[in-house]
């Protein structure tokens, strides 16, 4: 088999075998096969597309190019989440420890934000000491003792995923939805899950910016779930407005914190609710999505999923005071409140507005490896379809800089848009995918 | 202005502005762009097509990425031809001295053969001491004081092409039709023609398969030069079956002797003819194709043609008691014929195996930097709608090792199509195309 001929194949609309898919990927990850090979097969991928059932094996060969861990020795059924990223989405923070109190322990391992779109590991680094670098072992013994891990990836999970996505990066060959949906799931793979919720953002703060393709990916990935011998479910979720309030890292963990203490948004509540439960049913923890709903409202309502928070805090060497008293987490230097301009009705809250209006305080990154400011973000007052009076707090921005403080407050007013007359609500979700 | 903008451009079906090409290709020849961002972008091209604007400034900016030679002070219009490649096309072994001979110098800087179609250079140094290696300056000497020149490029004209052919042909992006386009027309614009007529090939022996693809390369080449200020006719040629009989350096040029003393095959004569009319038309030197075809037959029949054929290889240091007596060119080992199994017609005689055949005996090469066997080859003493009686001489195979012979007898053999019934003769010519 040649590389060049692989590539041929894939130009001229074939379908690869799972054979050439393992020649191409692994040839790719051991350093056989060059960049620009891959490069040009990945533009022919993105344009010509993959089957299912092709990407359902690229995803194995991408999972088994390195380490696949086995978490069968501490749980029954290891049920993961995923979201495709959006802007104040901390649903994590939130319902790993409240589906672990709930009865399903959960060891999740997150990324970093990237652009306009926030990361778990960068919001729980927020908290002083907070380890996200455990070891395998750790991994397990703390899923095993706690029930609730949030950590980074410790071991080069799909190796292959990693490589090829850096490529795409810089090839224009990102938004293949057949590539996303492999990328995704081989970590996840790679991670040990045997039922994964995903959480699909679509919308203006989404990568997925119509529900056309939100839907075609998250029907996909729940496609590749059951022909790789996982279960999966997959949510659409709006993501136009930011979930929730706050948006940047300590900003959001406080936020999380509020809501495991049954004091969150509604919205964010919400959210979090249903994601619990799809986790609960998936797991076999809940008969029914009411059920499971019932039982993330009790473990909040009786504080067990706080509880179940702080000790995983607690476990991954975080300070749980910063986590008791949240104002001792990193807190800016400037904090100013942008009031609104006029009345009416709030139209729109463009998510990835605030998003990158929050990068550019600080507290995400450009480009991979940049630091980010965990005090700085941005607290969205308003939700869409909230009547206004003139005046009356639209955000409030927590600044280290006040050039860009200013850039953020005419940034964040041009993200609202208006109307004069009543505007409906967003929905949470626009639908459910089952495999 | 980012690499990848451009490749994300181009994927998303746009139309790249001349400065974007100029910051892709001049930034990937300098080495400031890498390998992998240009092999995505040339997949999105190939899948993606490109407008004839950008094919003319992908050319130019091509064309301009090195030297470009000026011929003006030596000839008063620098008409070239181009083939796209074919099996026994000796075609500027004549038309270069002929057309020299009657009235219009022409300098013209060939290539080697790969796969398996022949390169000029190569048939060339089957004669001893011809050197295909001059320098500019030798170049324009000859041009003026021979007026035939048949070289390689001595200086790196249009780099940037080189570098992009050299990345096309290992990631699967050589059958773009722009970028084949672009790809010939910027190294004949590098070289310094201001007038080009192209010998499109067509058919079983030719890159171009069908005439579709050979009209709309041919449509693309002529509307470039018409962009570019340059003149140009495009020739859309048979090469189903072989040209000529010769196959291979040496007996190739034993023909195209033959031919300039005006004793070679009816069908590459008229093939010749006709090329070098439309060179003698485009330079201003035939008022008609008709008077040009008259004024080629004349002196071939006169030897001008002859003596500009000899003067030329002199000039290059050849070995003229070589093509004097053919019999002193590279002889093989072994010369068998190869009768024919049966009586019947000749319904085909498939150009690219006889080419692959004589790539197996050694004629030819795989891969840049091959070896070539200058005496090997095959000489095919049938056409298409020849009535051939059992026994009678099929081929006559040329070799240096019995076993390749015995595998090219078998190859050659499957070659030929036969019929019981007459079969039409294939036409030379499909059409022309002009600006």
């Amino acid at each position: 088999m040649r590389a060049v001929d692989v590539i041929i194949k894939k130009r001229d609309r074939g379908e690869h075998t799972r054979e050439e898919l393992e020649f191409f990927i692994l040839g790719y990850t051991r350093g056989d096969i060059p960049d620009y090979q891959v490069a040009a097969w990945a533009m022919a991928v993105l344009l010509n597309g993959m089957t299912p059932r092709e990407t359902a094996d690229l995803t194995m060969v991408m999972a088994h190019s390195g380490q696949v861990l086995d978490l069968s020795d501490v749980v029954p059924r290891a049920v993961d989440k995923h979201s495709t990223g959006g802007v104040g989405d901390k649903t994590s923070l939130v319902v790993v420890p409240a589906v672990a109190a709930a009865g399903l322990p959960v060891g999740k391992m997150s990324g970093r934000g990237l652009g306009f779109s926030g990361g778990t590991l960068d919001k729980l680094e927020s908290i002083p000491g907070y380890r996200t670098d455990l070891t395998v072992e750790e991994f397990k013994r703390q899923l095993r003792e706690v029930g609730a891990v949030l950590t980074g990836q410790s071991v080069d999970l799909a190796p292959a995923d990693g490589k090829l996505y850096a490529l795409r990066d810089v090839t224009g060959t990102v938004p293949s939805i057949p590539l996303i949906a492999s990328s995704i799931m081989s970590k996840k793979i790679a991670a040990g899950a045997q039922a994964i919720v995903f959480d699909v953002k679509v919308g203006l703060g989404a990568f997925m910016r119509t529900l056309d393709q939100a839907r075609e990916l998250a029907t996909l990935m729940v496609d590749i779930a059951r022909q790789t011998g996982r279960k999966a479910i997959a949510l659409l979720a709006d993501m136009n407005q930011p979930l929730g309030h706050a948006v940047g890292n300590a900003l959001e963990v406080k936020e999380a914190i509020a809501t495991l203490q049954g004091q969150g948004p509604a919205d964010f509540y919400e959210h979090c609710l249903t994601v619990a439960a799809h986790m609960l049913v998936l797991g076999g923890v809940a008969d029914s999505i009411e059920a499971g709903r019932a039982r993330i409202a009790e473990v909040i309502a009786s504080g067990r999923a706080w509880d179940r928070f702080r000790a995983m805090v607690r476990a991954q060497g975080g300070d749980v005071r910063a986590v008791d008293e949240p104002e001792r987490l990193p807190r800016a230097r400037y904090i100013e409140t942008v009031p609104s301009p006029r009345a009416g009705y709030i139209a729109g809250v463009h998510a990835r507005r605030v998003g990158e209006t929050a990068v550019l305080l600080g507290a995400g990154r450009e480009k991979k490896g940049d630091p980010v400011d965990h005090a700085v973000g941005i607290v969205v007052h308003v939700k869409v379809g909230d009547e206004v009076e003139a005046g009356q707090p639209l955000f409030t921005i927590h600044a280290n800089d006040p050039t860009k403080l200013a850039q953020a407050r005419a940034a964040l007013l041009d993200a609202v848009t208006w109307s004069v007359t009543p505007t409906p609500r967003l929905p949470l979700f626009y639908g459910v995918i089952t495999g």
